[in-house]
């Protein structure tokens, strides 16, 4: 068994679901769990979204033993919104909104990593809707909504419209610092200890692993080891955003500084100087412990090395790759190549 | 006859016009409709904003015979905020504070591109006000509000003081998304199938042409065209931040990579590698296509040619511009110069 | 005597302070004020809080002879949040979170300016909390509440999960625009004719002493004298950001342009061109005003001094520095060093 967990959610007037808030979902239920949840709704085994009607979630309320999940049916009991029972018996190929709903809480909620779940055929599924306090409005409802508020005296505020709600408004991780919530994707992952500051920004299935000190962009499917910061503006090319194919991973202890980039996966200890931006194509000069000049090679010939700093000489341009001093393994590997 | 829109407002408390929300403004109406008007309210000619009382906006909800503007008249009859009736005869100086914000929705809906209508004289026509959930807030009016709020037990969210509002909150034009709503002004084109994504910005009277992907700060009076990206922190000069008189304009098909930034206008399949700027002094090494060094020119003298693809030569610090395979006609000419 | 104010706060369920809102914070008050005080409420010198029910605010405002302060009082009398009188008899170490408040007000407010006073032992005395349009919420009495909006048909929108809330929902100082309220914390100093666009951002004790353009990111500490301008994205490296122990100040009229940034202090007059970061060990040319080489530096060598140029030769990537034209005397010192 994968996941489940009991939601609320939106739907448009056409019944279709918008979003879906799971406050406590379960990863790898046990089975005493699902076996409660069968004898009440019938569950008979696969993926599936279940709706729930008062009567449904007040049974439920009553058989299931797990206390969180208990106090969560009896708190939703008179909810005015549609209930919702999601169950992936496995981590498939996703199916219906509520399901990607769920898997992206998994990620906020640090039950999965970045790429560890499947997340094919996510963005058919998640409609672009705006996002207001009064919760998903679609867009084909919006107007009418937005005037009404305005008669009144009210702005309906329009925070975003887009396919991906905020983390905050579903999930707040513990230990976590978040200065500017806009900028943090639900299906986000923040690892415990971290801060994200204003100019910091988290994509789904993407994360810091924790403590991390986070002022520039992790981009779609890139994870940050613990320990490491990015600076201010600091950006990781990530798969949707002309990255190409490799899956960006910077390593623990690492500095990218403000204004810098990578466009290659990077060890643990490694930095970038501020300003300086690596693409795979980034012909780069690797120096040795004493700056001798070895030899000379595309950046993604480095891609995953450890105690490397990168920086631009201010006297000739030239991208420079200097180990650090600790790095004698790795020196000897290049030294190896050479 | 150059546009008319019937607006709901918010007024201080010394009857100032803080701002205006047209929610179906009529670019180029026909005659039959400001004809209808004209009968009711007298309306003789000219650029004018017209008070609306309650039974001149039913008068007028009887008599008009566009369907989409009947229906609003009737949505609008039962206002606490003051309504205005705002009609432009011509695309001339700006007079008034609700025609300044009726030319400001006609960007956001797409009825004039980006520097095609005349804004001389916008900035004293918008005050600068308190953006708060409550709608616009004269700063005389704020610290009272605030406090009222607090004491019981709410916050007024002073979300911008600023002269301009956020665009969501006036128009959400179809097929966009728009990941931080913060970040694009009432006043921003927001073409069909275009994404500003979180650390994208669009300021009034620019836009992004559609569809494009903006990540990046697409300034005042510079427009992208179709299919071109701008990457995360990418930068478009403006000519009101630094970039002097020229205006910036990037054709179809390009690339501004993350962390970078362009001083001069571009044409169509043009790339600047991340973390690379071009200002118009930039010297820059013409390459052909087999990568020999033609001459040096200005960045300005490239202003507005296609193919062109910008790097910093990462041996030699050398800002190298080369042209795209395809480019034939461009090199033919920049050897005529030669 | 430093300071006083009447503060209407958050407390969470275990009683203790979240924040507290001082809308009209006295510095250096009359002796007049304090005696006032100290007649109703028993004061007796030192920096304390005193919680203040109904019965003595009424009697403060019978007593009080200072305008703003009576009104202020009336106003607040039938609160149903808690409300707090906070004075600091002298500028020391912090000790509660009220006073950590003021002293933050007290910035934003421009009664002192960034580094000025005393916040030795901020970060424990400021707890780290949603915040939502209903205020603060302790982490661990989130959840319930979201829940509860939901159930309702709304959301509570957790707009930030910090120690710091944005300053507009406490100070909007006169004559400036902020675009986006999120990026500027209490704490800010933000000067008279200043704008801050949708890209600027400034921290706690830190800020643009005014008249500024700031589009580009203001460290905890750093301050930008008036006339200069921080373009998109620019970065002024703090001493929590990895800038070290050099607490960062620029002059009046510098332009750091958009992607730049700077590690060093600047004095007045000074220019680092688009996408330039110059760290304090970056190795620099410097230029006489022929354009001669005169000598190698490390920029930290150039901190503070006026009238300097910095840009990345284009041509064979060095970073050289400079004088302007009127830099007679500078270049004088830089020719005695040679």
């Amino acid at each position: 068994m994968y996941a489940l967990a009991f939601g609320i959610g939106t739907r448009n007037r056409k019944d279709e679901w918008l979003e879906v808030y799971f406050p406590r979902p379960v990863f790898r239920p046990e089975q005493t769990l699902v076996n409660e949840i069968a004898e009440v709704t019938g569950y008979a085994g696969g993926n599936t979204d279940i709706d729930l009607d008062q009567a449904t979630v007040a049974q439920l309320s009553d058989k299931i033993s797990d206390a969180g999940q208990k106090s969560l049916l009896t708190m939703i009991t008179g909810s005015t919104k549609p209930l919702v029972l999601t169950i992936l018996e496995t981590d498939s190929e996703l199916q219906t909104t509520p399901e990607t709903y769920l898997k992206l809480h998994l990620l906020s909620h640090r039950f999965v990593v970045p790429n560890e779940q499947n997340l094919e055929g996510i963005y058919p599924l998640l409609p672009n809707v705006a996002w207001t306090e009064q919760g998903a409005v679609d867009l084909d409802e919006l107007e009418e909504l937005q005037i009404a508020a305005r008669l009144e005296g009210r702005v309906l505020e329009v925070q975003a419209v887009d396919k991906f709600p905020k983390m905050t408004n579903y999930v707040v991780p513990s230990g976590a610092r978040i200065a500017h919530a806009g900028r943090v994707r639900l299906g986000a992952y923040v690892g415990e200890g971290t801060t994200v500051m204003h100019e910091g920004f988290i994509n789904f299935n993407a994360g810091a692993l924790g403590p991390n000190m986070v002022e520039g962009r992790i981009s779609q499917g890139v994870t940050v080891g613990g320990g490491s910061d990015l600076g201010g503006s600091a950006s990781t090319a990530g798969t949707l955003s002309g990255g190409g194919n490799i899956v960006i991973t910077i390593g623990q202890d690492c500095l990218i500084s403000a204004n810098a980039g990578t466009g290659i996966p990077l060890g643990d200890r490694c930095t970038i100087e501020a300003g300086l931006y690596i693409t795979p194509g980034t012909v780069v000069q690797i120096l040795d412990e004493e700056r001798n000049a070895l030899r000379l090679v595309k950046a993604r010939e480095l891609a995953g090395m450890s105690d490397l700093l990168f920086i631009r000489n201010s006297q000739n341009g030239v991208v420079e790759c200097r180990t650090n001093r600790k790095a004698i393994e790795l020196n000897a590997t290049l030294h190896r190549h050479n």
